[in-house]
């Protein structure tokens, strides 16, 4: 409903003025206006200052879809201070600039009323799309108008929204991991959770309890923590309160490898060796995991992939607003590495 | 020559008229259009509903200096990869939002191309400003519309450049760090550095011929590795590098924390314990250099308040373009871990 298409209305100044008074062609101020290759830097001043001599703007609402367009696209992340993100981007980048598209990255901090505010650029048409990494509760929010703005959700989604996704399959990876620490001969595995906005925190702590009731053995409360941010400061801190305990875990499954970075640390404090008193298991597969010692045993997430394939699936709908744009569930992988 | 006081053409539709069409105030519409605070989510999607049927568009060329502002500042960096970039973010992202602008990252891979595609967006005042954390010899390229486009230099920067910036003084800082290792009683020093497009690596270089001058020493080109990325599996590489040959380093100042990551991780393949065989030293003070086994000792950059800084002398920049912006050097901390 706030298409481009509903309004015909044209600016005072026509673009052939524009093209006249820069004695360039239609062609070339049409080019520079929308960002494309090719116009020499010199030619692109030349035009840019007719635009501004005789008051030229592009009709953004009354263009057609395809000049309309605004040739950017938002990724919006809660934490760009999180490594695991950083791929994600490469990869969005990579196949948004195939396209001739700019990509630009909004820091959120998980916040809705952030998030929303970024979503005004879509309503209005300064940026053309937007692929949303912030977590589901927020996207359900701004669901009810996916059929106007266009974005795609990418490692946090709902499959029940009407929004194209791309993700892997929590459950089953969370369940991989703890299945991991079982066969190491663990049975007082610690969980440290994500908070529960986030739907792959809620995933994987059913994953965890699946592995778990597989194993006959039971979920004890006490052995599960949630932090509120994923850096290293809250693993560390989670892993002496849950080491704190009488009949501690001997194995501890982090769901973000930064978190499991600061449980190292934190057993590191306590004196405890890593596996031999407690082993540890990550996800996403940073790169920092391999670099540390022990090497993080993790969960690996196809980071670029995810990225690449948000940025398909974005692209996709902004060809055919129509189309029936799938959602896509990419494989995990369990990494083993010195912590378990 | 591109200011916005340059047009007065007005649109064919009045913000009058939405008003009316919406039912609001005019001065309900201005706030909508220009993303401000204190309008209702159901007011909002009316006025922009207004908007798109009226075909509506904001006079970006012919408002005047502080409505024609678009709210969105640009920040270049060449990787977002690296995990220091993430804290001045937080920084710049802080004080843009105590002042109702957003912030858009660009990733420009230190590309000049991606660098001046972005800087298009502020030619053609999709974007009010930029801060750029690129390469200074990309930067010069720029310096000559430093007049006309708001751009404010961070971390890289030159001071013959007619830019405001904010950095550390990097040559000082690289001398006290190699001054750490010479009080450590290390006399083979090596320096594993970024490539020279950027003033800091340059800068750094110096630094460390300083600290050996000082010290009567000489500075022997093979123990001097330039790595084309500062990821850690280049440190590990220029590691195992610089220690196969003969009379090797007993110390190793890496200019990047990800590269020292690095450097530990190929001396630890090498079985070089660290830091009786070999003492290390980085530089930024990410935060996973205090998470790590040994401890990472480092140079720390004040990353916060560089980015806050930035963002403000862009802010000063923007209110008056006249205004002579101060460049400003924030000090730097030698912080002292178990790698030394």
């Amino acid at each position: 409903m706030l298409s481009p298409h509903l309004s015909t209305v044209t600016g005072p100044v026509s673009i052939s003025a524009v093209a006249d008074h820069a004695g360039v062609s239609v062609a070339t101020v049409s080019r520079v206006m929308n960002d494309q290759q090719g116009v020499r830097p010199k030619t692109r001043d030349k035009v840019l200052l007719s635009v501004a001599a005789l008051g030229y703007r592009m009709n953004h609402l009354a263009r057609n879809l395809r000049t309309a367009e605004s040739r950017m696209l938002l990724t919006m992340v809660p934490d760009v201070g999180n490594p695991f993100y950083a791929q994600i981007l490469r990869g969005i980048d990579t196949v948004a600039r195939e396209h001739g598209y700019f990509v630009l990255l909004c820091d959120t901090g998980a916040d809705e009323g952030r998030e929303r505010s970024y979503f005004d650029l879509l309503r209005m048409h300064r940026a053309d799309g937007a692929i949303c990494l912030d977590p589901d509760t927020i996207q359900h929010a701004l669901a009810n108008e996916a059929a106007t703005l266009p974005w795609v959700a990418c490692c946090e989604f709902d499959p029940a929204m009407p929004v194209p996704y791309v993700g892997i399959d929590n459950r089953r990876a969370a369940a991989d991991a703890v299945g991991h620490l079982l066969s190491r001969g663990h049975r007082r595995i610690g969980l440290i959770n994500s908070d529960e906005r986030y739907s792959y925190a809620r995933q994987r702590q059913l994953g965890y309890m699946d592995a778990l009731a597989g194993a006959d053995l039971d979920a004890r409360p006490q052995w599960r923590r949630t932090v509120q941010s994923l850096d290293y400061e809250a693993g560390a801190a989670a892993a002496l309160e849950m080491m704190a305990q009488p009949d501690a875990p001997t194995a501890i499954f982090a769901v973000s490898d930064t978190l499991a970075i600061g449980v190292l640390s934190g057993l590191r404090q306590l004196g405890k060796r890593v596996p031999e008193d407690v082993a540890v298991i990550g996800f996403d597969d940073i790169a920092v995991a391999a670099q540390i010692d022990p090497g993080l045993s993790t969960v690996a997430q196809p980071m670029r992939a995810l990225g690449e394939t948000a940025a398909r699936l974005l692209l996709q709908r902004l060809a055919d607003p129509q189309i029936a744009v799938p959602g896509v569930l990419l494989d995990h992988q369990l990494v083993l590495r010195g912590s378990t």
